[in-house]
């Protein structure tokens, strides 16, 4: 194997780029703007521009390059194909085969941003060690990755890992984001947890350190959790309990080792993973109930840490 | 790739057999005797003597062979460990290593016997064409698999594919034989939907065809529903909306191609897949609504068919 790689992770406002050894130490990462304007067009050939400068400052050959992963905001399935990538304008094609024909290099692979950072965090993050893993992201929505056997599940049309869209409340009335009623994002998101807290707010008159609270915001609620505020504790109890049965459904699936918690909401700790996994064991069948549950910490660096995963065999 | 297969799905009452060529022709298929005495031992030996008696009337050479597959009735990891198999007395020992030393043959593979009938329905049956599937085997139990880009995923621990204990209904107040309340199984087994149309009875005084049934059946209920029986129709409704809701939720984490149905209850046919379909469209992520559902096809024969699968690459 060569020496070095490169992690990509394209998002929608900027690009983020790692330059990786093969044995996973991060020896640089730097950000390119995202060029959305006629149809996405100069986001690759801005990539391998950025790529070529970074080789010529470092005096690396190409190589001595493994390989190039790409993340995108969209799904992408098992071949590289990029179906619809609306954050960026692109439509449907083969983002792998553009990029060895834009670089030479031949050993280019890509997925899902949210497969890709599940990714991630199995090699050099919270699931370190583990190579059958579910992440839930849980930030303005919640997002997903199912790793089995050290590698991205895709889906057949690279859709999968939509955790955050298992429905787990059939008598919701208000629609979620994507139009459903009843979805994890809808409780367990960053707006979701304030949602359920009004809820609960509403039904009782109770004193609490979260009521008529202009900004209440999870960090906010789990703050008062953790002081002992009991409408707060509460909050959290419920959060724990949609987020611990669909763990629960999503083991009776996949059965992974660990589950892996992260995104803005996950900065709340081990009382998120604790309650979690108490309302988990309770539902998980007897089987699945000794499973690990971790907090992610790999931050935004996820992203180009699982590209570059992408791109490294076992 | 040699010629010939062997395909072996060890039951707790037979070991069923099948010699295949490996371009997926049954040449033959026959039984033999379960010996579950003295902890299984003599399960293995008894299996290499029916292959080597077979292989002499064919005049195959054990050159010929391209390998074999076994479907065991307990969990068994990636490795070929089975994790104990109470149904035929077996610890935790490597299934395939120990056929090996009997046979010579070298390659040996292994894997749970839900998740290997899934694979058989995939190879040959219900799910030919398709790459990422479901099976679900509606019995006397809810079992399932799930196989991604060809190859089963079998959980961590030998135990992915527990379809029929995702849980479905978080208010009910019987417990499924496993413990929990609320699984699938519940519902979608053949005693399970009888259980449902018995609620349907207790809940009104309605005439139905289904009423006062000494062996109301899921085959009476279908029957029923099928030549308009107002209750027998409902029930079908439910069963549905239970297994629409739990594929939805699947497809959230792994996003299949199709959905195969199969065991007893799918016997029903197009009025079971169309019921289920509508449920699970209106509960899915707008990514996944487009799927396939489709009936099982092999019968008894899913488990030797997809043993032999196991053996043969892509």
């Amino acid at each position: 194997m060569n020496k070095y790689c490169f992690g990509v992770d394209i998002g929608g406002t900027s690009v983020k780029i790692g330059l990786f050894t093969t044995d996973g130490k991060i020896l640089d990462k730097w950000e390119i703007k995202t060029i959305k304007e006629d149809g996405g067009s100069a986001i690759l050939p801005n990539i391998e521009q950025s790529l070529n400068d970074k080789m010529k400052e470092k005096l690396i050959q190409k190589s001595e390059i493994e390989g190039i992963g790409l993340g995108v905001p969209g799904p992408v399935d098992e071949s590289g194909t990029v179906l619809n990538c609306v954050n960026l304008g692109w439509g449907v094609f083969n983002v792998t085969v553009e990029v060895t024909k834009l670089t030479g290099i031949t050993n280019v692979k890509a997925g899902n941003d949210a497969n890709v950072a599940a990714l991630g965090e199995m090699w050099l993050g919270g699931g370190r060690g583990f190579s059958d893993m579910i992440m839930i992201t849980l930030g303005t929505g919640v997002g997903g990755g199912v790793i089995h056997n050290g590698k991205i599940i895709t889906g057949s049309k690279g859709a999968a890992g939509e955790i955050g869209h298992m429905i787990v409340n059939y008598n919701e009335e208000d629609c979620c984001n994507c139009g459903k009623k009843g979805c994890l994002e809808q409780y367990a998101s960053a707006t979701g947890i304030v949602k359920v807290a009004n809820r609960l707010l509403a039904r009782s008159n109770e004193p609490s350190y979260i009521r008529n609270r202009e900004n209440l915001s999870a960090k906010l609620i789990f703050d008062a959790a953790k002081s002992g505020d009991k409408l707060a504790l509460e909050c959290v109890e419920q959060l724990g309990w949609y987020l611990g049965t669909a763990c629960a459904n999503i083991a009776a699936v996949v059965e992974p080792d660990v589950f892996v918690i992260g995104g803005g909401v996950s900065k709340a700790g081990v009382i998120l993973l604790d309650v979690i996994q108490r309302h988990y064991e309770k539902y998980a069948f007897h089987a699945h109930k000794t499973k690990e549950f971790k907090l992610a910490e790999l931050g935004n660096d996820a992203g180009i840490v699982g590209a570059a995963k992408l791109v490294i065999e076992n």
